[in-house]
């Protein structure tokens, strides 16, 4: 089915969004932009690390890297290379909900690069070699990123202690113990169970028209047999009764740091709350109002920096947290008393008319510019719709946006800023003696 | 094969221990008790709710209780009016590694109970009708054991906290959520995978001979298909780097309680140190040496009651706590001090010799105890094999505690009682006004 053509509600750029899909169940968007001869070519599949079976984190993490093998057609290792000898550039990630490859590339090479993706979504060849290897690479990079990092590693206890039961409390890039076992058998059972054009998103933004994008979508991704997709099943999340807290303790901490953060709504489970929290965070946090950091650093000497964010664009739940830097000699209970403090004021005294007009006015610039940009504008759609958002609710966004109310923001903070729902977690320095349990 | 009959290495009571492996892979343990004409019969499978698929928690309990539904030969609702008719009794349970089944009847009904639980083993017939009504009675017994219990959900709270990654963080009957959308669908997977001889260990206790049981055993389960079982994946534990803290208020809490645990081998994963954590808890809860309680209650009155406990029974890991109720105006936060005091100093001054030789004289002697009892000792035998425990480990248990020195048990605490490890629990009564995040 094509929908018309849908202009955004900006006057600053205009993109038209078009969408359709193909027989055999593969989603495809449309977002024009004639203003370089070049295009964003994006596929998006409905499979992250919230869908790896027990034992078996990292796994579509470490797919997302033999993917990039070689197929039948293409010989190990030469996929990206292709890419770059036609002036291309490509990369992919792997998230909670989803999995992305792409690639920016000039205009006449769209039908090269849909064709190489299509071969891989089905004809991926992954040789024994290449699983010890790339095994390697993932777990170097575990290490870079979170094993060597102290604030890395807080933040997956972090998580960890956020969720009760829910996948989303595990690192997408998985469990070092459980990386270290994973193989080829349980990177093929994810290709074969997940990667299908019927759990599939594409994304096409650039120079092009939809006609052109549906005749080669047709061509390369139409001839794709769909595949019966299992009923995904992910864990729920149980009432949350108890306020958690945690303390890590590490000699490598240059910087202590406080969190604080509650399970919250999505964009996905309740849209309304989720966009009246994404104006908290703003207060809070960003735009002109910077309640926080303003409390936090300028009155009250107390904090190097603090903010506030709200994390929505995710199938199950989202995420708001706080965190912040002590100062000096400020202790993170002291930190903590003080956002408590700020928390409470909030609770009780509420935002102002002014403080929402300017949230608005700040969320509404940044989605502005964020149409400026092919790329975002691509994981802009690629993600609402992967998540299970429909094109009308990123159409719509401003709408949206617009509508939130003073009384809808409080209703929300009032929602998710429960005690007994809260994490907060003390990032410290290691002292020889330890007074905290 | 059949392994020669073992003596235990107990004067007061020798109960004769034998083995045998069935052709389909069926092992069955057979305890000979001739003080009365009974036997207790069990069945145990290698399952239970660590190996529930995610999003289907209670899966392994609510299946326990639709294995009392009927087959083609058994009526619905019969099977343990059958056996009572017949002068015995049956039950079931369902634990994190393990579901058994078992009778307690007169000898000469041994062929009759095989029989059933030989049926109901491949034939279980679940009816529609009974899907609805067994998960409300699950709800409800969920209910009353749980949630209306403050005590009961600050128990899975907790356990949702000591566990970052493992399944034996989340509560056997399931969380409501998930047990709520349990089907037919569900538990006839989980049947039909589990379900089986090669998974499952017969324990026959009582006025018996090994050949006795062995002729009936090859009579009704020997005739039984094996099945492909499925390699059996769970999740990993990460480390554990941050000290973690609940605090749950509720306004129905009569006696607040401070609650402290830790992760820790168990008899399966390192027996030395398990053995050695037994007599620790011992030590610090129990017998005549009762440290903690004496320390808590009778010198600084702080407590009006107090322990420690191991729990090492487990395939994956097992768990070392504390916990205590404060007395009086004492607050959670000064028991504790007092606990982490208790603590600091086992771990500087150590045990005396004396300590350990009465903790080991106190278990030899439940040890003893317990095998006077026909049931006890079935079920001894039944959980140690199911988590992968072997016979040897249980006949030579004695020599194991024996074995133990002052240095295993303080190698075993410093291996265990690491505050970054510890998950602290607080159960309070509710104010209007929390000072507590």
């Amino acid at each position: 089915m094509v929908a018309g053509a849908l202009p955004l509600g900006t006057a600053e750029s205009k993109p038209a969004i078009s969408d359709f899909t193909l027989e055999n169940g593969m989603r495809a968007v449309v977002i024009e932009d004639h203003r370089a001869p070049v295009v964003t070519h994006m596929v998006w599949y409905r499979v992250g690390s919230a869908d790896e079976p027990p034992g078996k984190t990292g796994i579509a993490h470490y797919l997302e890297h033999l993917m990039f093998k070689g197929t039948d057609k293409i010989a190990p290792g030469q996929f990206s290379r292709i890419i770059a000898e036609n002036g291309g550039q490509d990369n992919a990630f792997t998230s909670r909900d989803y999995t992305a490859y792409f690639q920016r590339i000039a205009k006449d090479r769209l039908g090269l690069v849909m064709s190489m993706e299509a071969d891989r979504m089905r004809n991926v060849n992954i040789r024994q070699e290449d699983i010890v290897a790339e095994r390697d690479v993932v777990l170097e990079e575990r290490n870079s990123r979170t094993d060597n990092d102290p604030a890395g590693r807080f933040r997956e206890q972090y998580m960890a202690a956020l969720y009760l039961n829910h996948a989303y409390g595990i690192p997408v890039i998985g469990w070092r113990e459980e990386i270290e076992s994973l193989d080829r058998d349980d990177a093929l059972e994810m290709y074969e169970r997940f990667y299908a054009p019927n759990n599939a998103i594409l994304i096409v933004a650039g120079d092009v028209t939809p006609d052109e994008v549906r005749a080669l979508a047709e061509e390369h991704y139409g001839v794709i047999e769909p595949v019966d997709l299992p009923e995904s099943v992910r864990a729920t999340e149980p009432p949350h009764l108890a306020a958690r807290r945690l303390t890590m303790r590490d000699p490598r901490v240059a910087q202590e740091r406080l969190w604080r953060g509650y399970i919250a709504p999505s964009y996905v489970t309740d849209g309304d709350s989720a966009a009246a929290l994404g104006l908290l965070s703003d207060i809070l946090s960003g735009g002109t109002t910077r309640r926080l950091p303003k409390m936090l650093t300028l009155e009250t000497d107390l904090a190097l920096y603090a903010g506030a964010y709200f994390s929505g664009m995710a199938r199950d739940m989202g995420e708001f947290a706080f965190y912040a830097a002590p100062k000096g000699e400020t202790t993170l209970t002291e930190l903590e008393g003080a956002l408590d403090w700020m928390i409470a004021d909030l609770l009780e005294n509420g935002i102002t008319e002014e403080e929402l007009a300017r949230a608005k006015k700040a969320a509404i610039a940044s989605e502005i510019y964020a149409q400026d940009s092919q790329g975002s504008l691509a994981r802009q759609y690629g993600a609402a719709l992967t998540i299970g958002l429909e094109l009308d609710d990123v159409i719509g966004w401003r709408d949206r946006l617009e509508a939130v109310t003073v009384e809808d923001v409080m209703e929300a903070a009032r929602l998710v800023l429960v005690p007994e729902r809260s994490v907060t977690g003390y990032l410290m320095k290691a002292k020889t003696e330890g007074a905290d349990g």
